[in-house]
């Protein structure tokens, strides 16, 4: 099955069975907001959990914070949001549609990317097994011309964003001939920059309101908040400040589901450390970080990481962790030496000294920081995106989501056999000694094998059947998701059973 | 101690010990917007767990949502948000401030009341034990006479508050003869409404992006969200949906740290039922909710409820839950019935139909809903306020955060006698054992009295020390916070007696 399908199944998935819905829906939606159904709810608490648990628990010297969305405005000014948190905007005349013309560049690209494929793609249908794709990507003229193009758009390209050359990138538009989807014209405006950070005004004094932003990343709480918290914590350098909160950015061009959202989540650490020795640190958690995503056992292939060419004004090394989704490589976590950049920049905008004394140097330092972050969101769309597999049984289809069972919403779903005979009772007896400690699931309609699909689709890794011999022994048979294979055990057993492999404890040995 | 320098006293232990920051301190503060530090961040999640687990884990019919901020903003238009969200605010024309008219006469109010207080304090330390405060309020000329002008002002008060009547709440503030007091002065403007919702500007469309608001309540991302739920969850009626969220309000007097905050975070469910049973359904959630206060230990007597007098245009019922705070009797928890008014709303302005098929009575009709609505931001102030001791010892006073411990941020710390013969790395030991299971943290510095009271004043249920005998027989001290009282006990024995007292487990068998 093509990737894009497998992309569209997913999401019609997340809706069908209560992991993720449109906002608003029976409003029609909002634009790139998603709200998080009562599936998606748990599998998200489970992903947080297994963040900061790993982050607070795991690490002596890391500790955590929960600052507010709203925040003093000359922060954005001290970060550099308010002055160049910017998209580049351009307007066509004739349809009033407004695009982000670099996503209009990009788009056209893609297409020469599109007619190169194209070529290959007929080439090889033409030609069967003997086709050597290098060899004709290297030699074919309608390839070749394209090749020229592209990478002549993509130099250009690149210069312009480098400079931020608005009026280049205008020109290049028009160079490249490039049409409004709507209209069909090329009758565009100047390319202009909008700021990404929403903005509202608080208070009503009478000499007027004042203008907050939503804050566009949840970092700057951290180092606004740095002196409280090393201070009244006696932390001693080096020390991480972790965060889960939401963050907002008017995105013109929102894409990809939950992928790139309006209004998401994160989750940050800000690690302060010694000047100087960032770039080890900066080593460091890039090893730390893969391994946790590498833990969840998704395959360690089909995670990379991604060295950034060109640095943030405030970053000297940066690196993404991406994950191979069914739309390509993508970014799912950002790890980033920030220097002092920050901390420097909320000194002489406050006024106030924000400095570590260092006991073993004897001196004094705006301490350098080395950040790991990674979307939620994110997150949840790559763990679904992994887990995501329709089996082809003997007789029929399955579709099952192959949650780690740390992760699964519900861990156990206990099932009578028939709706008689005191099944439904042996059964909710199971569920009221395991309910304390698992999230469980009680299904008595439909046949056993009806429910075990039900389940499968999300995610629980074991069901539990309760039948006549239940009675008798107090025996249970327990139905294992991903080998679909059956087990007699003991009800006295099954709270270890589960207990072992839904424990974070487990996650964390691999650590 | 006066109730309002205890009141003092917590804030400033708050502060000093990283449970509350003011958001953005180094710029001089954001109004009514506080960060929750590195003990604040562990008390808050915990709080959050014990309201969600004993919701979803405990209740088969209770599944939850985590529904975004921004919505769809006729869905505020159908709420009733955008046209009855209101304050009454005026502005005294010669300081330029602008006040709510409703505290401006609160205010008035209280300045009687502290009239009669000061006669009767007056009176009682006059006349000693033989005092008698009832028979003193019911006769004595002065107290009488403010308490006539109080009955009056109330009585005027509430009717203008029912009929909404601005120009009384005028005319009753100038009658009153209340100044500013800024200016002193009794020039006022006309008083006007003041929408309390924040709003903000989605998306960038060349014809005009769309205004949106921040929800001030999050309930309505659970109304709208209800047949997704319902279908996809396979809900039958009676059920549940739980959520816990951020929501703002542009509070123009916000007051008593974070008891009113501008962003603050809500846990609120709500219960769908057949109609005509909600009266039953709002009985029994009554009674499940001061069940769940109470659980916490922190004395039955201080707790009530309070029934509304007056109800919103959407309830048929509602009782708030009050606790004792050292500023007196105020609400933490709402419980409302809120009929058929909100999903009848959402169908009348979406256009979709939003109905219930009920299989035992054959037919379908608009479910009623009975909420439960509980501040995050109170509770903890709740709990931070039951918790808070000075007890005097024999030597000198101690600070103690008397947490219960299911809610503390730290469970253990552990500290080495001295900081040499291989105590240290024992202790370590002792800490990479349990770190998975409990929030430790290792404390070395100072002497052992000391460092006792630091984890007392972050409310550390349990701390371990290790000496010279436990490198010999593996046993340690174990220190309780609230007794004082010490144990020799076996290192390998420590999980057990802690996992007993911290585990929600304990807590939900008292539900």
């Amino acid at each position: 099955m093509a990737q894009e399908d497998i992309f569209k199944k997913l999401v019609a998935h997340c809706k069908e069975y209560g992991y993720v819905f449109q906002s608003s829906e029976i409003y029609d939606g909002l634009g790139a907001v998603y709200d998080y159904g009562q599936m998606g709810v748990e599998l998200k608490n489970n992903i947080k959990k297994y963040w900061w648990d790993s982050m607070v628990l795991l690490h002596e010297n890391v500790v955590g914070l929960d600052s507010a969305i709203f925040m003093h405005p000359t922060i954005w000014k001290a970060s550099g949001h308010v002055d160049a948190f910017n998209d580049p905007l351009i307007d066509n005349k004739d349809s009033k549609k407004r695009y982000r013309a670099d996503v209009l560049i990009e788009d056209q690209l893609a297409k020469y990317e599109e007619k190169m494929n194209k070529e290959v793609a007929k080439a090889a249908k033409r030609f069967g097994e003997s086709f050597d794709e290098k060899q004709f990507r290297e030699t074919n003229p309608r390839v070749l011309a394209n090749q020229e193009k592209w990478n002549n758009l993509h130099t250009r390209f690149s210069n312009a964003l480098n400079d931020n050359d608005l009026a280049e990138l205008k020109q290049i538009i028009e160079d490249e001939g490039i049409v409004c989807p709507i209209s069909g014209s090329r009758n565009w405006t100047d390319v202009r920059q909008f700021n990404l950070m929403f903005s509202t005004e608080m208070g009503s004094t009478a000499e007027g309101a004042s203008k907050i932003f939503l804050r566009p990343e949840t970092a700057q709480g951290i180092f606004v908040n740095y002196l409280n918290v090393q201070k009244t914590g006696r932390m001693k350098i080096p020390f991480g400040i972790a965060q889960i909160g939401k963050a907002f950015r008017n995105e013109i061009v929102a894409r990809q589901f939950i992928f790139r959202m309006r209004e998401f989540e994160q989750m940050e650490m800000q690690f302060f450390v010694r000047p100087g020795s960032e770039l080890d640190w900066f080593e460091k958690w890039k090893e730390t970080r893969m391994k946790w995503h590498r833990a969840l056992g998704f395959g360690d292939e089909n995670y990379r990481f991604h060295e950034h060419e060109k640095l943030a004004h405030y970053a000297n090394a940066a690196v993404d962790v991406e994950y191979k989704f069914p739309f390509g490589f993508k970014e799912v976590e950002g790890i980033h030496s920030r220097t002092d950049f920050d901390l420097s920049q909320h000194e002489q905008y406050s006024g106030k000294k924000i400095r570590y004394y260092d006991p073993e140097l004897g001196e004094s330092y705006v301490p350098f920081v080395v950040e790991t972050s990674i979307g939620v969101d994110r997150m949840f769309l790559q763990v679904i995106s992994a887990s995501y597999c329709e089996e082809q049984l003997e007789k029929d289809t399955r579709v099952v989501l192959k949650l780690p069972p740390v992760l699964a919403p519900v861990k156990l779903a206990v099932m009578p056999l028939v709706k008689k005979d005191g099944l439904p009772e042996k059964a909710r007896e199971i569920i009221d000694e395991l309910k304390f400690d698992f999230n469980c699931q009680y299904d008595e309609k439909d046949s056993i094998g009806k429910r075990y699909r039900r389940q499968d689709a999300i995610g629980t890794p074991f069901c539990v059947t309760v039948d006549h011999q239940s009675a008798e022994d107090n025996t249970v048979t327990i139905r294992y998701r991903d080998t679909m294979e059956q087990e007699r055990v003991a009800i006295a057993d099954l709270g270890k059973i589960i207990g072992e492999q839904v424990s974070y404890k487990k996650l964390f040995g691999k650590l």
